[in-house]
């Protein structure tokens, strides 16, 4: 089976990879088992190919037809589309979120339909498609309103991609992601960010900034829990979506005291106090718009899970990142 | 004041237009009445002017860049942009309806913030954006789920508004409309043509074919109150409409059976003889996906209005049109 990931240069493409990767099959849209005989990395920069012949690496910009026309042949079978502008810099840069957030996701769906073999194709979504006057829990039938241009190009990806399905162009779905923490690396231009960084800079000895008030809750998944996501979302039967192709990923509402309680039960003091807090009303405004809980149900009923605790969150990352606590 | 009108020639555009003349004036974004100076009505055909000197059409291709930036210029105070390929049309040629009802949307409100002086900008929008599971009556914080391309588009237009509406490139609002009727002239491509068709055609001394089973509920406006509400929804006050823009309008709620009991005590037994029932599956999966009611607090805290019975919708067509009951 051959098998594309857009963003693949990225901290999920590249995560999503390398379990395709190591589990070396995928089911089919039949939910047969299939062997992966190439896995395509599209990104804006030079991927890691993890020195597997199974990869091939292409560089490009997915908003040019060509660049995805090279990416997606008759033959591509399962299309994970991670590549995004996040939401401070599309809110930064009007026109560079409409052409990768909107622009390109619209491509990718013409060039499938252009290619006439209805494959598989996953959008990855986003909280911030919810805003504005918000019941505690988000159900599936909550109206979208997003309050950044992020998520209103989000949504309407996700609406293209329905529509796309329904006409069977594509075999799609959309998973509406929280928040995902704890990302490793460095602080990137996402409002969120600093979900990932409060805790990621501390245990690594360095300070950050707490942008947020302590009792801003959020809707988190770790990164482990959102590569098993993607895979079991792509993998789902088309039947049990039927008509509507868009799930809400399970996650695990949290204020930031409570995330900061769990890094001190898992790090101790010292760490904690490495946080910084220094309001920055921008990051409040976005992130203060987004859902804190929703509904997953229907996820669940699909068989798709998140975290059990934060605190366990952390210690998967701690795992995962080799750190020793001193 | 400058006043542009897309879909100009159609039948709502030169309705509005004949009232936008009749009134003489429009209220600014502060609320005190301008004289209307000049009027474009811009279509793909030549819109009739009215003989009036105010008036100025333009023919052209919305869709294309040039067309609206001689539509539009600095001192066009308010848009309203009527300019649609129809449900029906939309969905047997999804190139055509996604280059009308998206990219020329999107290419207005791109012409718009490109001037720089933010108009007042509505868009039509229709039932048609909602579908799937839907209760009984459909909420103003009711997903939107559509079931064809034309609503599909539609809400994607709706989401463009509002972003470009939040980050200040224009002052937009969208009007939700109820399905029409009853229309004069000829049927269309639209799923919904049949409501307006079989009691159009039945007082003109013809037949009409009912595509749709007696029991189909449909959520109705008359062209008239559609007017009325186009120009109060153009001139609320932007703060009122705080960070929603988009507005349900009232409608009344009437099975088709309904309908033809209305017309019957309009017009008389004979009239209603000449509707012919003959099931249409495809008009009945699009116009059954569709709510028949939704909550209208929202624009009737407002103060825009619908219709009181269908019965009165029927009389002022008579009226209107200058049909004489035999």
């Amino acid at each position: 089976m051959k098998v594309l990931i857009t963003g693949g240069a990225g901290f999920l493409g590249q995560r999503l990879a390398r379990e395709l990767l190591a589990r070396g099959s995928l089911k089919d849209a039949q939910g047969a088992p299939q062997a992966l005989t190439e896995l395509v990395l599209l990104d804006v920069v030079q991927a890691n190919d993890f020195g597997d012949s199974r990869v091939r690496t292409e560089v490009g910009d997915i908003a040019e037809r060509s660049v995805l026309e090279r990416a997606i042949d008759g033959q591509t079978a399962a299309i994970f589309h991670l590549a995004a502008i996040v939401s401070g810099q599309a809110e930064a840069d009007f026109d560079l979120g409409m052409r990768i957030n909107l622009d390109a996701s619209r491509l990718l769906l013409d060039v499938c339909r252009q290619r006439g073999h209805r494959p598989r194709v996953l959008f990855t979504s986003s909280v911030a498609v919810y805003g504005g006057e918000l019941p505690e829990v988000v159900k599936n039938d909550t109206a979208l309103n997003p309050q950044s241009s992020y998520g209103a190009q989000k949504a309407i990806a996700e609406l293209l991609l329905n529509d796309y399905s329904r006409r069977g162009f594509v075999d799609g779905r959309v998973l509406r992601l929280p928040t995902i923490s704890v990302r490793p690396g460095k602080p990137n231009a996402a409002a969120s960010s600093f979900a990932s960084g409060i805790i990621r800079e501390p245990l690594n000895g360095e300070e950050a900034v707490c942008p947020v008030n302590g009792s801003t809750r959020l809707w988190l998944l770790s990164p482990r829990k959102a590569i098993e996501c993607l895979i079991a979302g792509l993998e789902l039967d088309a039947a049990a979506l039927a008509n509507q192709r868009v799930l809400n990923l399970p996650g695990i509402s949290v204020s930031v005291d409570e995330m900061v309680a769990a890094l001190r039960e898992v790090a101790g003091d010292e760490v904690v106090k490495r946080i910084v807090w220094q309001a920055d009303p921008r990051v409040e405004k976005i992130v203060g718009s987004w859902p804190g809980r929703w509904d997953t149900s229907r996820a669940e009923q699909l068989g798709l899970r998140g975290d059990q605790s934060f605190a366990d969150v952390i210690r998967g990352y701690i795992a995962d990142e080799g750190i020793s606590l001193r």
